[in-house]
């Protein structure tokens, strides 16, 4: 190595001894007498001192001709600092060097390479090679690392192979968009990109391998919204001869022992919800339980009071804000605001304040007596000083503007610490949604998902009602991942893909090697899929993924540095047998 | 867990419990009073014995309608054999079965689930799902799961980073063939699949991240020979601050590693040689050295003599086939078949003889005194016994030639076992290779390979006499692992696009993104990249990469499984901006 130590190693122990390292100047401070350099690498940052009378002449010189993000080596002695730096672990010590060598010089990078940078998002995009020198974007991709290192390190100690499928595969028209590529081999044909390794998994199931896992790329052609990546990354599990009891047990281990490897703490056993307790109680299927804030559903305590908007509303549903009673007019009238926002869609926010001496003063008092405010506040639990909102309207669409009331409650309150992690089940998903517009149904998790047994009867007469063995595992209001019992049974599955308006002919064309896999002897299985940069941004205290990537893209699918995607040459463009419609309009 | 053991982990200790076993039906043999059920999962095989007055009538009778590849649960005592089988690591036991379940039944397979099947390459690609039950095909996924595992384990505790780079990409004229993915989102313009991380990596070492890895899949659209797939898995390394020394060393020991935990043995240090060597004693860059026979220069000893082939021959050259004077005059004429094969391109074989008695006997007598045959025995340093076999020609073809004959040889004498190992460092490779046809230098390596600093004059003199910074790792006459220094300077790395005919313009429309960033404090850098489905099929002392790939693709690039590709809709192709000049032909 051009180096004989790391700028983040040395200590008092190292003292005396000569030593070269290589690193970047993260800045030189000029005393005149004294310069001192840092020198940073991806493991520290090291003090570099150049004194008169001390180090030669030559040398000062030569390192105040040293600009920011030059690369250099650096040979000297580990000294003892006069003034040592306890925020450094290397504060203890400085080198005195002998002799500086340039190996690189740079220009004034675009921005500032600091924790806190200068720099807007689009200029450190187009420059994310200097972007990830700043220290919280390296940390993010070491605990990236060290995050996929103990995953596999579980999954390999609990018998599980991992197991590379195709990238060029097949594309189906369920699910999401895909992204394709033309084969020049094969004229007019076309790959598709995997949005998940579903059929292949199963597949490999079929085959005995009995507990797969793969840390895989994903892609997905979608409209990107504020966080999503047209290409993803997931941890993709897969057991067979389980039961969903198992697929928690095994997935549940394996999300602890990250929080114990890489956050130093267990959190311990994880409690579990029904879908259908979640919608009721957290108006989600993904409920923030870092703190409490339940819904509580008034229709038999508000109605028939001559409250008109209550009276007619399908679901009158609120939540107790403790403590929050002192919030002023104005706090109030932006929660109001808040909740008449599109995205949230609530028409108007009832609320009530349990005052000192217990008693209840709403927003709507004309309709109501103290009593009936008094059966409200036992409702709620209430105690003095509370504040309750409460909302009305259509069940589905008022549980959803609840719910963000919630977080928007929980967010004010300080109530969701991003280092407060709190993972839960939630299972017993239903097997179907229905799509008004269509009118049909859509599989929820997928339509490889299989019924609970007991529901099946249900899939004639209720559709709707049939619960899956499906499950989500929710930290802090994010699904981390999701899985099921899958099908196994191939006039299960053909059943499936028909109440899913397959005709037989798409079914078999789709997926015809899976039905016919299931037919030579296909076991139990099931699994599950964890989006492994939500695992790593929620880790890492984040709300973005984009910058536990190492090279994200931007809003419009575009990688800024490399300037990609670009237009190809006609020749290529001839070769795989596709005219671009563009360039023919030009 | 639907069972409480697996197949393989029954022993002696066990005989008592009652157990429940899932898998599959290996076989049954009915005996009549007796029938026997082999019972296969992922770990092996057990024994199953329904025995008349033992096990319950009903339960033989139900076995007796068990088929081949059949998904059951038994449940059973294990029992301490009559019998037993020491070839069975479960052979020590049986059980006595209480109840048995169906859990899936199957058709019957289109080939034999044995190691040795009934099954042609073609059926068993279509219902891959089933040959991969097999134990070899198995087998092989499991040493390609633990060769990745040591691969992770070697370099996190030499303390690399595992970072994700992209896959939609951009496109770059140099190189093989790119597939490219249209984007919907950006009309006329197209993603490509990455060839390799070569580029973002080296801009990870400009970030300071220093110790790099990735085991990805990269993908080339070539016309796929025998051994290639369309999309394959590299082991892509990569270090900053370091020389190729380092290099060498860090990866001889990744690769020690892996030989030590999967082969159990140790192969040693590594040899060394320069390319020129290689190409001198092997004919070959990617010699095999498990056996020696290298090759020795005759033109001194031969010229003169009248003999008009050796005379007017640039180059004579010859191997030592010891103990091969043998040699019928049959085999003798297969070789000769041999060396004119197209692939070969030898235009004849001159052979000899030494014979017990010392004298040389060679199929040019009359041209050749014994005395001159002396001499030849003497440059070969043969013995009584040897046969010496000798081409002529231009250098390159006839090196290449006798490359071939030597393998041919080596393989004939049984010389090339697949469990001998023989690792190699080939190093010095030119930097450059001269395209004759197209009148260019192409990189040998590829264009971001360092020159040797003291080569580096000869760039604009002697181009093809550079070397460069670069090597490979061989094993057994197959390339495992290649790489270099690479270029760290905007200005050499101009110069070199300059040199591979690229304009200033194409350069910084291709490559500007890598030549700015080499601006901001490129350190010094180098890395490697392993085939890893190659090294997985050496590992495994395969000559075909196949089947150490789950789901591969046949010779058109076809998975022949999921019929991929195929065509898209219409809307799909509208969305992208693109026309199929297929579909507009029909």
């Amino acid at each position: 190595m051009l180096r004989t130590n790391t700028c983040g190693e040395l200590r008092l122990a190292n003292v005396g001894q000569t030593v070269t390292l290589c690193g970047w100047v993260q800045r030189t401070r000029d005393k005149g007498a004294v310069l001192y350099l840092d020198l940073r690498d991806r493991y520290g940052l090291t003090q570099v001192v150049f004194e008169q009378g001390v180090e030669a002449d030559e040398l000062r010189e030569q390192a105040r001709n040293l600009g920011r993000e030059f690369v250099v080596s650096i040979t000297g002695r580990v000294a003892e600092r006069y003034n040592k730096n306890p925020n450094l672990p290397t504060g203890d010590i400085e080198i005195r060097p002998e002799a500086v060598q340039v190996l690189n010089p740079a220009k004034l990078p675009p921005f500032l390479i600091e924790d806190e940078t200068d720099g807007g998002d689009d200029l450190r995009m187009k420059y994310r090679y200097l972007d990830l020198r700043r220290n919280p974007v390296r940390r993010n991709l070491e605990l990236r690392h060290r995050l996929a290192q103990s995953v596999r390190r579980y999954l390999d100690n609990q018998g599980f192979l991992e197991v590379e499928t195709p990238v060029l595969i097949k594309s189906t028209p369920e699910g999401a968009r895909d992204f394709v590529v033309p084969s020049r081999m094969n004229p007019g044909q076309f790959y598709a990109l995997p949005q998940s390794p579903q059929t292949f998994k199963q597949l490999l199931m079929v085959s005995g391998f009995d507990r797969y896992f793969q840390i895989v790329k994903c892609f997905r052609d979608e409209d990107l919204r504020a966080d999503r990546q047209p290409e993803f990354t997931q941890i993709d599990c897969e057991m067979a001869f389980v039961t969903q009891e198992d697929i928690l047990q095994t997935f549940e281990g394996m999300t602890r022992q990250m929080f114990v490897e890489v956050k130093g703490f267990d959190p311990g056993e994880f409690p579990r919800m029904s879908y259908a307790d979640a919608m009721r109680l957290y108006g989600s299927d993904k409920p923030d339980t870092r703190f409490a804030m339940q819904f509580v559903e008034l229709n038999e305590v508000v109605k028939g009071h001559g409250f008109p908007v209550f009276d007619s509303a399908e679901l009158v549903v609120g939540i107790n804000a403790a403590t929050c009673a002192q919030f002023t007019r104005k706090q109030l009238d932006e929660l109001t605001d808040f909740v008449k926002r599109p995205q949230v869609g609530a028409t108007g926010l009832v609320y009530a304040r349990v005052e000192q001496d217990g008693n209840v003063k709403s927003s709507v008092d004309k309709f109501y007596s103290q009593e009936v405010l008094q059966q409200w506040k036992q409702a709620f639990n209430a105690n003095p000083g509370d504040l309750l909102l409460i909302l009305a309207g259509p069940a589905d669409k008022t549980r959803k503007a609840l719910n963000e009331l919630r977080l928007e409650m929980g967010q004010r309150l300080g109530l969701r610490n991003k280092e407060d992690f709190r993972p839960l089940w939630v299972v017993d998903f239903p097997l179907l949604e229905f799509n008004e517009e269509e009118g049909r149904y859509y599989a929820m998790h997928h339509p490889f998902t299989s019924p609970k047994p007991e529901d099946i009867p249900l899939l004639d007469t209720n559709p709707g009602q049939v619960r899956a063995n499906a499950y989500d595992l929710v930290i802090n209001g994010v699904e981390i991942g999701g899985g099921s019992i899958r099908i196994h049974d191939r006039s299960v599955q053909a059943s499936m893909f028909k109440l899913l308006g397959f005709s037989e002919e798409e079914a078999k064309a789709q997926f015809g090697f899976l039905l016919d896999a299931f037919e030579y002897g296909a076991p139990p299985h099931g699994g599950i899929a964890f989006g492994f940069d939500r695992l790593c941004s929620m880790f890492g205290g984040a709300d973005s993924i984009r910058d536990f990537i190492a090279f994200p893209k931007n809003n419009s699918g575009r990688d800024v540095m490399i300037d990609s995607p670009s237009e190809i040459s006609g020749a290529q463009l001839k070769e795989l047998s596709i005219e671009s419609k563009v360039e023919a309009a030009k």
